[in-house]
């Protein structure tokens, strides 16, 4: 059964909960989930509702006039959905293969709530496996001469699909402040360390010299500033002084998978809401 | 400011939520947290929500007509406290003083909203810490002969003292059938098992045999089916061939004062729901 | 450069590492690592060694007369192998995919020190992604009637490719003592539950009804008695009231692919020691 | 039975361990327990090697003995210790009392090898627990005025007592360079964030204004370099965007002590080698 799933928030007043409630319940729908937080100290209410509509009531209408309702009379900021949506999905990938393999084998497990429509990527490595998946791949080189153009093939295509959500799983190139004004839809990336620990290139490098005794990873929204936007999973292994920079890679990439894997699906069921550089991730 | 907390649970209907919420707005209360649990396989419906009352309500009654309300027009079964509500506890111990120690530091801490109000025991061991810890001690022996007047001077330590929960702190007693009906309050225990592995006496050298890679403890109610209540939290610490029973022992004594301690936490905060042997934990 | 690992286990003496150390040193080879652990309950010494041999040196012969050495000389079992061996590996798998896909990806992402030669099945499922892999797929069918011959066709396949390693990746079948007799090397199998919690059929079920707030995974070498094999390696993974089946289920399958590869990586790279169904991991 | 522990590392060789196995053996030495490390980018080689001495052999003269042995013949540094000796040790506190109380707790319940001599404090604030412990307590006021005259006291009570271990548990002043060159022993620090993210002032402020989703603990040797110094142990607690400060700072204590109590542990079980700013934890 399809459900409307909205995701709110703006400054705290008596009655939210009861006016959305009360709303909800008069047009004969009901409340299957509803999870909320207040942020004391910017007195913002966050809230992620999903609700079955009534009997023969038109679900695109409903999602409509709630958010109006939302915006007008609690002055929320409001995100709808249709549980059954499948926004298209574009993965971008460098060399390494790892979570490319895995986002696509969960997507075919039907873990992901979306459509994977197409790979694009700096280097042609992973073209023969995207056909062998049967997902479209487009070689797009990017060097300090054409970034400008890459960027300019690499929006055309997100415009294309109408694509909702960019997944860099181990993209290896910075994107430009124009892209990602451009790309219209939520860029996810994951950072091979446990930010803000080791931002930058080569963290495993520099995780080994520092000598620490756990790994991590960390998936964020992309923003202007590298590897400081807001951070929506992370999780951590435990090294010693017997793994070598070789072996903090490789346990990394399993830490990797999960972690960006668990930040996409994560986003695909709208459960996340960001505010001043940070998540509200409802789980 | 003093807030009031109500836990309910019972048969979903449409509009519980509304309903509730509805209700606080229409009394001039402000809900400042608010979850909920649909068990979809039982169809119950469990929620915890916490309000600030209108100015110059009075909170005892306020409270009560809550409760007549949720019960009457909604069906469910409900318990109401006030968040500055500070439970008398009664911690039973053996000789192992981990927890003991852990316990009375939290609570000398300010971690624990409750108050320790005794030490019962049936070894004197721990009299002389208890002593400085300004806590009274009470040392009830209780070999098997005299285990049914043992249990009627405990409860009548907990009924002098309206003790509203016990905490067993490693004690190394079974509890009687009897002594749960007339306790009359919630009782935690801890056992030094990953829960439903190594149930019984013994648990660590039990671990050791099997030669297990991780080992755990577990925080449930206690029932009349040893070690077979509702779990509450749970952690584990991964061990290797290398560690012997007393290692696990050393190890498991860390993962059960943090284990206890959450599970005490939780409890006193009135996040917790038992239903069909099971807990639903409002975190 | 290509080394000799050795694994021995034997009544503990005095001089059993000057011994070795001396013999490997003496014949012009250099230790690299070595690992040892002493049960002192049982009074066994287990031990893994690897070294350079010296220039010109054979190989071969040196592992030869070092096993004899210490055989002879120290009571020790012993078995050595070269570093750059792989030996076959056959995955037996039923309609889940996920450990295979894991499993064959990590293969060819060369982490594991062995060859898949061969995937066998009672279902014909995952036949096409095998032949996608380029990966003999054996389709047996193992109903109770024809359990005899299908197991014997198992083992023709076994004895045809030498294989050195079965792995059970979420093999839904039984295994006769008679084909644990006649496979003639050892067999890891997944289970998806934290043993010696919840062993048996459906694991997750059992952990839904019991509440457990972890649930975990098992690998383990098979034995007769139906996982009850020494445990190699586990994980663990937290759930809550908020979580069905069909949640642990999904959980689950990331820590059967990470438990799984993790004691299949350490069987390949001659880590693990039996002794009295538990396992010494030298990591 | 007391045996004797080296700690050693230099430049690698062919022969180390089986000459310092012989030597042992030949002295009529039992290895009870040996761990190596081979850093192969320094080619510096480590061991923690722990042996009983033959029947009517003086403990002394043979840790001299070896030492000399393995400076002399293999190049290496070497620190032996007697697996009975029991260090004095100090613990620096400031107003927080968590680590102190732990700390104290476990010396009493017999997990340390050492003995806490005294408490030295920047406030009196601890100064009544430290006398229920039966633990001398040292005021020693230290503002920036009276900052060298503060270390002067610190430093006399440190060689009066012949302290061979300094815990800052919790302790708020940066220790000057001259102090850490006087002290004449290690000093383990705790450090209320997961280094090296946070460094410096009120890390769990900085962590929750980074919106991390996981906060640490960081055990380390103290180095004039502030929160630069070798690594120990870590550990980790996952949070959310429910926890406010007041909550990090709380899930943070539990780490703290668990964290330092590890550190602490380890270097009275000589366990830790630090080389370039690392450390080699035998474990």
């Amino acid at each position: 059964m399809v459900s409307i799933v909205a995701l709110l928030h703006g400054p705290d007043r008596p009655g939210i909960v009861a006016t959305i409630a009360g709303w909800i319940h008069e047009k004969g729908g009901n409340v299957i989930h509803a999870d909320q937080h207040l942020d004391r100290e910017e007195n913002v209410f966050f809230q992620r509702v999903e609700w079955n509509v009534g009997v023969g009531a038109d679900l695109e209408a409903e999602s409509r006039n709630f958010a109006k309702m939302a915006e007008a009379e609690l002055g929320m900021q409001v995100r709808t959905v249709l549980s059954n949506e499948r926004p298209p999905i574009v993965l971008f990938v460098s060399k390494a293969d790892h979570c490319f393999h895995d986002l696509i084998l969960r997507w075919k497990a039907e873990e992901l709530r979306g459509e994977i429509v197409g790979i694009v990527s700096n280097h042609p490595d992973l073209d023969h496996s995207a056909q062998e998946y049967g997902v479209p791949f487009l070689h797009i080189p990017c060097t300090e001469e054409c970034k400008v153009e890459a960027e300019v093939a690499q929006l055309d295509f997100i415009r294309e699909n109408g694509v909702g959500l960019v997944v860099l799983a181990r993209y290896m190139q910075v994107l430009s402040e124009n892209f990602l004004n451009d790309a219209g839809c939520p860029i996810i990336n994951i950072h091979h360390s446990f930010l803000p620990s080791f931002a930058g290139a080569k963290p495993y490098h520099q995780a080994y010299r520092r000598g620490v005794k756990i790994i991590g990873a960390t998936a964020h929204f992309v923003t202007p500033e590298l590897d400081e936007g807001p951070i929506i999973y992370q999780d951590i292994h435990r090294v010693s002084h017997r793994n070598g920079v070789a072996d903090l890679i490789a346990k990394g990439r399993d830490l990797e998978k999960i972690v960006l894997a668990t930040a996409v699906r994560r986003q695909l069921e709208n459960r996340i809401l960001v505010y001043k550089n940070k998540t509200v991730v409802f789980d």
